[in-house]
């Protein structure tokens, strides 16, 4: 997933958060975005966390993407130890009840000086988005293919329509299946 | 506050909090538990917090007690870097609506194997009770102390029945202002 | 289960709680704490569990954990009849909606002078853990053990890490599976 | 405010709750029903809460009426330890945040077999309505009383909206001024 | 279901709600008070809502219940029709989200001069035991019957603790599968 | 403020809800619509609610809006009686916490069948603006007076710009006190 | 679905709100009102959500019923190009938690003078039933096909009582397997 | 506030959120980055912000601060008009209840391929702390900037220790008055 220079980092606080996560890796992917994927726990292993986010810059990183469910304090212990942008996703857990609440609150949340981009409840993808739109302000191939993709998702939309038009509502939802 | 060695660490995220959090001070000094207080940030200064919390136990705390705002992690981030009891006191922003509801969340919902024993929103008197409790597990005088305070506590109930079976309602209340 | 004499209570409002809260009992054993479990309501045995509560501590029980849903006033009920800490579990009712947010409050909103510790909704094995911690402040061999578990959630952590990295996203989901 | 036999407890968990608590008392005396007031505390004080409870009934209470704020116990310990009806008053804690939900959902959400019936927070005053209308159940003189106040509720509308109609809304509103 | 006089009619929304309000009529069957069912919408058929009201005190009716979900108006259009206690159970709709809240909300948050004796959602079977202890406080025949249920609730707590001990947690799950 | 006949009705559960009602009088006012203004209550008053929604289209009305706090049931109950649209306003209740939560709740969450337009807590303008386009769908001349709104509000916003970048930040601010 | 001029635009963000909204058009086919249905996205696709709002008069369309879910704004937006009455959806996202609270609150808290009509979470039948209503004002034949689309839901309910009376709740719900 | 080519765009619903977005100018200022502040609303001058969004680029903005109460669209509408980073800042209206919940949801509840980097509820330090961590990427003299204010902090948390450990408690707070 990372052999040339990795530029975006995608870290979760559990394994268990992967199959949300991956759709950030997905977007990365789709873009031609170099990134690596980590589980780092700011509570099971802050050590380990803090010194993988201090020393990723070295090796090509400039934005970490954080995916954490329940108190989730990744992304805030991450961009507490970085001057990089920090993305937040939070995730919902079935078992803690709360609907994803609670991870919302403890990752946009944060105090003055210390930001976290925060993205919806289980929003991996736009996490990838977001951090290409952030690496394209300064990279204009990589601005050129967020415009193909904002154009592609204009006809998508287009495309639907006509569909929608020349099936009906019936004939549309049985094509679907 | 801190003249023996202190057994309990009042920590806060910023000098806001503090007139809340020294309600726990309070409580603690009712007891005659020794205490220091400390401003620390998980966001602002994490390495001198990290340094703080392992180094405390060595001077003779034994709980620590964190109040925070909005993502409030402090308690959490102190809650991964000890084997000791740590307490959460989640407080509320006026500027950050929400209730306290955010730091709430953040403070109690944390994954398993690291416990943050949270009390009620802005309940630092709470926290004060809680360490004492948990001091007097091997204190029987400290326990003794619990002890009777929680007599007075039913006393001062009685107390306050008799004055308004005295008094009236109109009485009891004129008798407030 | 409780062959020595008992060092933690875990009580619950109803047997259906046990599922979860047995939770609370397997890190506890894990730690070597001597405990037991009872089914105790506050609202449908309220003398049986003034009595439990108030003999237990007799019996060696040094730490009360408390798991309830709805209208959760069990951790809250002990609390008022003890000096000892509390622990308190708030559970998830499918059947009542609101996520757990009810027993929630009803466990963490203590008023000053009667603290409930509070765990995640549904965080049985937090519970377990903070009973360790509390424990261990006057158990340098518990303490110990707490030690070790934080040691090895840290290298557990590596190891997924070092996985990850070998096998890849695909291949090591596909390696859960 | 209680020379006959009361047939109703106004119970609360604090004396600062007695500002709002009065209003069930207003109503009562309104209807002409006997009534008591007392402080009791599910949590400072649960043993003199339990035997006020035991014992009223011998007085001749019927209903009790319980204000509580925070994680408002009340209410659930007073209806563990009687047949009667009980009556809860959620209270908003300014201090607590949460806006009174927290003691809606401890008050209202009681597991199977202990009912509390539940009014809205603050509302003392239905409290008091509330027990007027079960002790009518049984009491036709009480009945007539009520059926009395609601047309008096009914023609206060139809005089307000009289008023609005020959003041229109500007002069309505400089007359309540 | 009512051959003698109904003392309390059960109502609903929707026939939808059967399956849970059906929790009420069993709990009041067990207690061997008469009742009726009935669907009743205060917004698909408002007059013959406010018919039966009316005219239900005639044929014995002494208290209503009143289910519903969403926007959950039954029970506050009864008790404005009416000078008899009306108990409204608040329904969870999985279409609607909100779980339950919206139909908490809509039921126990009265204005002054109508109240509804809520509980909690989903909460049909308390409807039932409040029912009987509202008809109770002038039946002491009743009065005993609930007091004879509150002595088995009890003693079924009792039961399960023995059950508990005796096998095990283990055990005792097993025995329930 | 109704002299010709009156196009739409503004009722409110009390008249405390004026002062914010009114609003959306002021918004009728300006684009020339005739309405009336009445204190209806679904629960103090239901017959005369009845009445006033049954009798109000032979008068001329064509639009309900509708106003109420906590248990919001007016637009509701009016939409039961009529088959002309009603839109809701949800009111704010400092008493009563939940911050118009409630109100909302109750109010938007219709059944099939008796549709509410719910607008914003607090919206009386924006209800006044909805019944505006409403009645605009036949009646050309006061569509084209909401476009001349809507290009004023477009205006509106280009000379604050204006001014902003005339003033800058600090002198605008100035400006306005 | 759309032969004669369509009076009614049915919008959505995404297809796969398609299920859920087609409600809102089986409501309109029954009340004979043409319509037509589109997929347009506020984000994904503006330009032609514009294009699309503003030609839609010219073609019939008198009333947009919007569908979104999450961060809802589509609803907004078309009122934001349109002075015609704009009825919102919020339909709740499974993957994004919060119940659907997230698209209730950024569909109905619109700012003055861009009212958004907005109906229950997931409400799309009740949408179909407010544009007839709309409608309806100028359109008498129309008003006649609701009044007695009212009469059937009342006849309906009457028609449920009897059938329950009949069968007894059993029977009844036998009867619906 | 811009002489040179301005690098951010400080974009408010209206002009009554001025006094706290200007927050994010002053962040920004602070580390010498050169912006613009604009009024501009998604719902009441639509085109003109559609304008704006797409002209600003070549007038050198790198990124957009978005800052909205209610139903905060702004943010996402100008996130569909541009391929550059959008920062969305929740702010709390005080008529409307509900804390600011309805515009957090309204920013961040953004569906895939639009994202909105959303900050806590009245953030606007943040958002200008989070634009600033943007441009640094490509800005190694503004890196070290941020990396100045972030010893900065820290130093400020030890600063008022310092202080605390002098004052104590008391003649801390005393020296903040």
């Amino acid at each position: 997933m990372s052999d040339p220079q990795p530029r975006v980092a995608i870290l979760m606080g559990s394994d268990s958060d992967l199959p949300v996560m991956r759709g950030a890796g997905d977007i990365l992917a789709s873009f031609g975005i170099a990134h690596e994927v980590k589980v780092l726990s700011a509570h099971r292993s802050p050590a380990r966390a803090v010194d993988y986010v201090t020393t990723a810059p070295s090796r090509g990183v400039r934005v970490f993407i954080c995916g954490a469910g329940m108190a989730a304090h990744l992304a805030g212990v991450v961009a507490a130890h970085t001057a990089l942008p920090v993305i937040g996703v939070p995730l919902k857990s079935e078992s803690a009840g709360l609907g994803g609440a609670d991870a919302l609150y403890s990752t946009v949340q944060m105090p003055p000086g210390i930001p976290v981009a925060t993205v919806a409840v289980g929003g991996a993808k736009n996490a990838g988005h977001l951090a290409a739109r952030i690496l394209a302000v300064s990279d204009p191939d990589l601005s050129a293919r967020i415009e193909r993709f904002r154009r592609e998702m204009d006809e998508g939309v287009a495309a639907k329509n006509a569909q929608l038009d020349a099936l009906g509502v019936d004939g549309y939802l049985a094509s679907k299946r």
